[in-house]
């Protein structure tokens, strides 16, 4: 089946690549180690990468156009796509598409990330791509939804009437990591794979109660004194941590967000990590919830449409 | 002159010894890189820093009791002297010292760290000394006090009625190295010496804002934003986030504590990072702010009286 359109999904420590059909339908989808960190930079280790993640595709439909979002338009990417800023539409963003130009074949063309200007400047380089994505593969939503990216650095974005209005970030994941891995919480924190739903409720419920007015810098002192009083084990501290945080950022994110209890919502990613998020949600009292595993490819294949580098938008297949 | 107490001071990183004379008087002070974590641990490890950093005073004085405060006395230490319950008064951590015998020489009497029980337990070890110590230097104050001790795990204690009623824990200062250390935060930040009062108070600004009700998970992304856009220099990025930090502390300790701005507190520590809490606290509004360098040999001296080791008390000698 002929390429439409080579799709690149180009973060910090992955490159996902996908060959498109009519319509945007997935064919044929590739993951390497090729992230822009894993690069020595310069259009010669992107080129490479490039190469080896869809040389073939490119030889057998040399006019295929490639489009690419994430890290890549970043300062420590191939070239920079400059933020494009919020509210703004699919098309805003199909417009600001940044072409690298290449010594054989076709440009690639880097999708902005979005700035929100103000007091507290926020940013976004990737989660904008598949924001799109789900509002294509939801067309028939109106009004306001908010979708939930949970990650190491979790965002919150509004979106109404099919424009991304604004977005909150919470460094959660990073923040995780860091106390475990580089504090003394991690002294006594024990890590494995299972996953402890009652220590993670348990966190939950302490940033919901009145001990969680103290905010995260007081709370997860408790992570260690538990287990020092032999009242949480350590294999459980790891889970409660996590329960504490993610419960301060809905906490947070409600309040920013003014979100009432039948605000509908939509989580978008890694699955394990949604589940804990829909979990929370749902002890935070929210009742309209749902999930998308990705919607990268739509969004690539969308923001492709209305930059008019592929013909009429379909869309609507997330996965290959 | 006659040595009456020997008291020591012996954390993680440092152990400092205390020479005192009649009614607590210092008469000479020494300061060892010989913390519990330099140490190889067993007896001999801990008798070995004890003679280099004493052996001559109880040679000369081989009667006079020694005391010892903080982390010697935790589980990692030299012996574990088992937490007190708050709330509590100088009298029963006198009477809950834990010796440890020695082969030739005097015991070494060890202070209790104190625990407060609940949902979620709260812990310190050598603040208590402190907090006693200062009790006793201000022995004219009746009422509640609030004390606070800024550093890595920042304590805040009400004391009623000279008992140490009830107390907080925030990890304000470990966080704080963490992120800049092991996050992204740290990729764009520019350490140096000087202070950057403008920064800091932009940070004490922010945590007190609207957008301070998304708390630290979601406030701290601003100091990244903030120099990516420019409108903060890589310079002034730790001061901002030391001042968001500590911003949200001192919102979240008024919330827990229930304080009014006419509500006295004296802050013990260290002197620049004293002087970033007497400027947020008057940011935040407090009226009734005071300082005091440090009181541990003070509190030793206190609590060895309590304790029946040497005559009635006076204390109220800070310094050497």
């Amino acid at each position: 089946m002929k390429t439409e359109l080579i799709a690149l999904d180009w973060g910090t420590s992955s490159l996902r690549a996908y060959r498109l059909g009519a319509a945007g339908q997935p064919i044929e989808e590739r993951s390497l180690a090729l992230g822009i960190m894993q690069l020595d930079g310069g259009d010669a280790g992107f080129e490479g990468a490039l190469q080896q993640a869809c040389g073939d595709w490119q030889k057998a439909d040399p006019h295929a156009p490639l489009i690419a979002c994430g890290m890549v338009g970043s300062q420590q990417g191939w070239r920079e796509a400059a933020y494009v800023q919020a509210p703004l539409t699919a098309a805003d963003l199909g417009a600001a598409l940044r072409p690298v130009e290449r010594a054989a074949g076709m440009p690639l063309w880097l999708v902005p990330g979005v700035i929100q200007r103000g007091a507290l400047p926020n940013v976004m380089r990737g989660e904008e791509t598949q924001v799109f994505g789900l509002l294509e593969e939801r067309s028939q939503e109106q009004g306001s939804l908010l979708i939930g990216l949970p990650g190491s650095h979790s965002k919150w974005v509004t979106v109404e009437q099919g424009r991304l209005s604004r977005f909150h970030t919470f460094m959660t994941g990073e923040v995780y990591g860091a106390l475990l891995a580089h504090t003394i919480l991690g002294r006594t924190a024990i890590t494995r794979d299972a996953f402890d739903a009652q220590a993670f409720e348990r966190g939950l419920r302490v940033a919901q109660s009145s001990d969680g007015r103290g905010g995260p810098l007081s709370t997860i002192f408790s992570s260690r004194t538990l287990v020092l009083t032999g009242a949480l084990s350590g294999e459980a501290q790891p889970d409660y941590l996590s329960g504490l945080l993610i419960g301060h950022e809905l906490m947070a994110m409600r309040a920013l967000c003014q979100a009432s209890a039948d605000q509908p919502i939509v989580l978008i990613g890694n699955g394990a990590l949604c589940s804990r998020y829909l979990w929370a949600l749902e002890h935070c009292g929210f009742e309209s919830l749902s999930f998308a595993p990705q919607a990268t490819v739509t969004g690539l294949w969308t923001i492709a449409v209305n930059a008019g580098l592929v013909g009429a938008a379909s869309g609507g297949y997330g996965h290959v």
